[in-house]
């Protein structure tokens, strides 16, 4: 199979292809109880998780986002098999570092999240302006990653609570106060514009108001976190979803132990795979109603 | 010899013994044409760089800074070394990892920074609130760190030039319209004064004019980077210094490869550390000027 050259072409075919808006977040901690037992003896549980859930969720869902801090360095390895599984099974993968850096430090991070793991795309704080998201006019460490097709997603308005302390601050613009995750969202449409818009946004689920705006301002695709878990529904980000324009909404704890959760009793954790993909079914219909394909 | 709790009063006590705010930053980069080419053939090249040095210039620095990117996960038990023998020479020690994330995922962070690596602080990013800095009201995960004296330092105005971009927003508050970075500086205050102080913040010395009011809103440590290679001179940030309140200015590439910049001809490579000496003296009485003990 050949990949199409940009991130964005690629998760839109695969969004369209399958249907399907869920991205399935892999937050996987040995120590939670909801870890399944068995996979623990093993040598490689971390991996072997990723194998069967991929195994049983791929003609689903079009992208993975492993969370690169539940990967201790010794698990490294595992991380990048588990970049290679996904990629044979046709999905895309998002590393959520939440990187922030800048010049030949941020390279470095680069270097790391898109060739040492493969990474389709990562997660950036924006906080440092340019210099830390495409790096400043002729950058040239970034501009190959873009020119290959990687992809960024700028944290824009996140889905923790205290988000609003500085995220919510009215900042003043020639067109009058507006939030400043409004113009954080800007520079980021500023920025993609320079690369076939493969920079997008992390909105969380968790303000459905504030994502209807940033749908607004946002013309890349929106990464919606919150889902599930974190307490937001389908119906809260309704509005955002319906616009037509490009989103995936991830779900981690909620896919990945749904066994210990919606289907407590239902699947035993042998069949966690098996129950994970009955929340990703529930999940893609519930969202499905507000799309247009 | 008996550490005591808190790592600003440790910082302040160092800075008073020694007369000097000079803080080592150790950016090690082995592909780097100033890295000594006779440690490169050792095993254990950027532990017996750092260790050098430190014998070199611990009597005239209260601090060191390792950047935590420059060190690979097969280089973290020479980082992890490092920082017990800058301990074990009287210094503190920083971590700059620019952490940023939430809850669980951030609790991991500090495990690993604070506790697998030993720093008495690191940096962090505050754009996503208190979540991402102290946790929320009684978050059970920070709280044990910062009661064990640790410290941290949120970025708040940085030395990149892009940083104007994000930082420089002007914000609406109750006594008008201000920077942005002023508003993270209260918050910086805020959470800082529930833990007696040990939060500080980032402010480049290329920023004068910003530096100038932070110091005025800033009470506890402020980590001033961007001297000597990035351009700034102890005149620009005098009249910060001269305020009394505390503060350490950190020289990385200036400091450790001086015998290839200022001392060029006049060390060879195998007296890199002599170089490094000469360059914190230099240093150090260029910011005596302005500070009274």
């Amino acid at each position: 199979m050949t990949r199409t050259p940009n991130f964005r072409s690629r998760l839109e075919e695969k969004t369209r292809q399958k249907r399907s808006i869920v991205c399935v977040g892999l937050d996987p901690d040995l120590e939670a109880p909801q870890f399944p037992a068995f996979l623990r003896e093993g040598g490689h549980p971390k991996l072997e998780f990723a194998k069967q859930l991929i195994d049983a969720v791929a003609d689903l869902v079009p992208v993975l986002k492993p969370n690169t801090r539940f990967y201790e360095p010794s698990e490294w390895n595992e991380l990048r098999d588990i970049v290679k599984y996904a990629h044979k099974h046709d999905l895309e993968v998002i590393g959520d570092c939440k990187e922030n850096d800048i010049g030949s430090t941020m390279g470095r991070a680069y270097s790391r999240q898109f060739g040492t793991f493969g990474f389709d795309a990562i997660t950036v704080n924006g906080y440092l302006g340019s210099d830390g998201v495409i790096g400043t006019a002729g950058e040239p460490i970034f501009r190959p990653w873009f020119q290959r097709g990687k992809g960024l997603f700028v944290l824009v308005k996140t889905s923790n609570s205290s988000s609003s302390q500085v995220q919510d601050l009215q900042v003043m613009g020639p067109a009058g106060e507006r939030p400043l995750y409004a113009t954080v969202a800007e520079l980021v449409e500023q920025w993609s514009s320079e690369y076939e818009h493969v920079i997008g946004g992390v909105v969380g689920a968790t303000h459905p108001r504030e994502l209807t705006d940033l749908r607004e301002l946002l013309s890349g695709f929106i990464l919606i976190p919150g889902f599930g878990a974190q307490g937001a529904t389908a119906a809260d980000i309704g509005s955002a979803l319906s616009s037509g324009k490009p989103c995936i909404v991830n779900s981690s704890r909620g896919i990945m132990y749904a066994h210990a959760r919606r289907f407590k009793g239902k699947f035993n954790e042998e069949e966690f795979a098996q129950a994970s993909r009955e929340e990703v079914l529930i999940m893609r219909d519930e969202l499905g109603k507000y799309l247009q394909w």
